[in-house]
């Protein structure tokens, strides 16, 4: 690529949506500011980045995206502080992730000045969309696609770019009971369960379905080949506190790479909290859910931040966990959430500034 | 649904490019038809079928099949015979597979009458791009893609459903050197393997190039738990010739149920070919190749319908597989091929009139 980010080019649109929308009651993921960013792929080299009204674009019906899944995403947030300065959480990490996840898809790298530095311009232009206070962010999403023609199962030569944003409210789901993975699974060894692809997503709906029958909102997912231990939830890193000690798979092939999980177990550490990064195994949960010493479960992910569980089935018996005095979840959503919109000290160095 | 078949929309393009096609030097999969076949998902039901001109649709940046990859497809060819009629070569088990793949993907079954009355008068309206002889085909490709708006990962409420058609040469790949996979793996116990899902494809790209990179062209992927056994290719069943039996893995929830397989299966008993469906190990296939008693592998699928393999590596060992007289692969694909041409008679019921 030639260009820098100085060349990106923008196209304002005629009229800001954002009267329309209310703020108050939003429904995650539903609604979108008014530009986007894109940027095409072709002919071995990334194109001039684009800021245009957010708006349906073409696609040819062979598009390789349709046929062979070649697609991954990320997801960031952006919060705004007292001041007005909006501020990126670890973008860098998500940066990396994506173009991870690129490479395992056989797609081209995306350089920084698009990703990172396109984003901020984007971010910058929709800046009354970043509302204060009380859980209200912007959430960030960066994805890929291939739009290269022809259905013959091969890697696509062209792609597209894009950014979208989307106003969230804290994120609320309820009481969360999940159901530990028997027989489906998210993720082979030796597949693509490590990167945030599409394909990875579309195989949890119907499991998620079946759960969800049964009175369950999410799925805990086992390893495959024996599904003895308890790797992660379709959208989330899993964390397990027995006794005082907070327990989180290891990261693998089969299991993302969080970037709320990394933080998480930093942050805990920092707060004096014993981790040990390890594979829990279900027999051990069940274990610790019956003498007691299961304290917590909680899912760690940029959407909710910290989701705490209130209880587990596994093979057809169902597991309360205790409600907590001083909940570990608690204590940590309160200090991620500080750091990330700047109401508390970031010492990790963890934020950027837009 | 309550429109019936004859309820399809039929617009008509202006002026055919069949003209402009050079028939005889056809890429696979890059040339598409004048028409296209589309039906819409939306409110819990199929709305009316179109036929229409091919062309690109716009599609929103938030659609779920860029983010959650809920996307599935099907191959088949139709056939031209001696007397101009078109056959289909059992399309009852695509449309089966096809529903197969939508459940497992948390997907709506696409109606009978969609599919095959639809493909039906799709092929009827398009019955020039069909040519006689020599491996010619008009390959098939219905799909389904999420087209409802969001970025929270749920199933879609919206679907669109279409059918493209692309003519086809007589499939030569060259010669196919294999690698077995000892590492990467293309689906999950309990995943969506089973599915004709565009999520399988994207993982595949990428341990293809590294072995399109040391000189092989297609990978033969193993049991992603512990890679001892033989499954099936990117786009192929594979079979084994042992001395004089013809071996082939079991279908599972890893392994799609291919249509050439199944025939090549019937086709071969009929022939007097004794068949083992289990699963053959790696070190059996090593093993066979160095005392000599391994004779032919060969891959199923619609595309190439059979296609011998030259050999196969393993741990960095090549092995040559021997030039075989009365090969099983050559006389099945011509037994097959007769059938799906009608040049010769098809004692199983298998193909169907347009
Ligand atoms: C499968 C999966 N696991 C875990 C996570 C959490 O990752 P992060 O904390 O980076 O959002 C996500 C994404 O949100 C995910 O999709
Ligand atoms: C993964 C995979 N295996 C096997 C096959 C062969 O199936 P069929 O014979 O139905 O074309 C295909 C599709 O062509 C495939 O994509």
């Amino acid at each position: 690529m030639n260009n820098t980010i100085s060349d990106i080019k923008i196209t304002k649109c005629q009229s800001s949506k954002i009267n329309e929308v209310d703020f108050e009651n939003l429904v995650f993921g539903n609604i979108f500011t008014d530009h986007m960013l894109l940027c095409d792929y072709k002919d071995g080299v990334w194109q001039q980045p684009e800021i245009v009204p957010y708006a349906p674009f073409l696609m040819d019906p062979s598009s390789k995206v349709f046929h062979y899944g070649q697609a991954i995403f990320e997801g960031m947030k952006a919060y705004k502080d007292a001041h007005d300065d909006i501020w990126l959480f670890r973008p860098d990490q998500n940066f990396d992730r994506f173009n991870k996840s690129a490479t395992r898809l056989a797609m081209p790298e995306v350089p920084e000045e698009v990703f990172i530095g396109g984003l901020k311009q984007l971010i910058q232009l929709e800046k009354d969309w970043v509302k204060h206070g009380n859980g209200s962010a912007l959430y960030i999403r960066p994805f890929m696609i291939a739009t290269g023609h022809g259905v013959i199962a091969a890697p696509s030569t062209e792609y597209r770019f894009m950014i979208i944003l989307s106003p969230a409210k804290s994120y609320y789901s309820g009481e969360v009971k999940v159901i530990i993975a028997e027989h489906f699974s998210r993720a082979a060894n030796g597949g693509i369960g490590a990167a945030k692809a599409a394909g990875n997503y579309s195989g949890q709906f119907y499991p998620t379905k079946l759960a969800n029958e049964e009175g369950f909102q999410q799925i805990i997912w086992t390893d495959d080949a024996t599904h003895t231990k308890l790797e992660e939830a379709g959208t989330m890193n899993v964390f397990f506190r027995i006794n005082d000690v907070l327990y989180t798979a290891p990261t693998s092939e089969r299991i993302l790479d969080g970037v709320t999980r990394k933080s998480v177990i930093d942050l805990a550490k920092r707060e004096g909290i014993q981790v040990e990064v390890r594979s829990v195994l279900v027999d051990e949960l069940v274990q610790a859910a019956k003498d007691g010493s299961l304290k917590e479960i909680f899912g760690a992910g940029t959407a909710a931040v910290i989701n705490p569980i209130a209880g587990f089935s596994y093979k057809g018996e169902y597991f309360e966990l205790p409600k907590m005095e001083n909940s570990f979840a608690q204590e940590i959503k309160t200090k991620l959430t500080g750091i990330q919109t700047k109401e508390l000290e970031d010492t990790f160095g963890w934020t950027v500034k837009v």
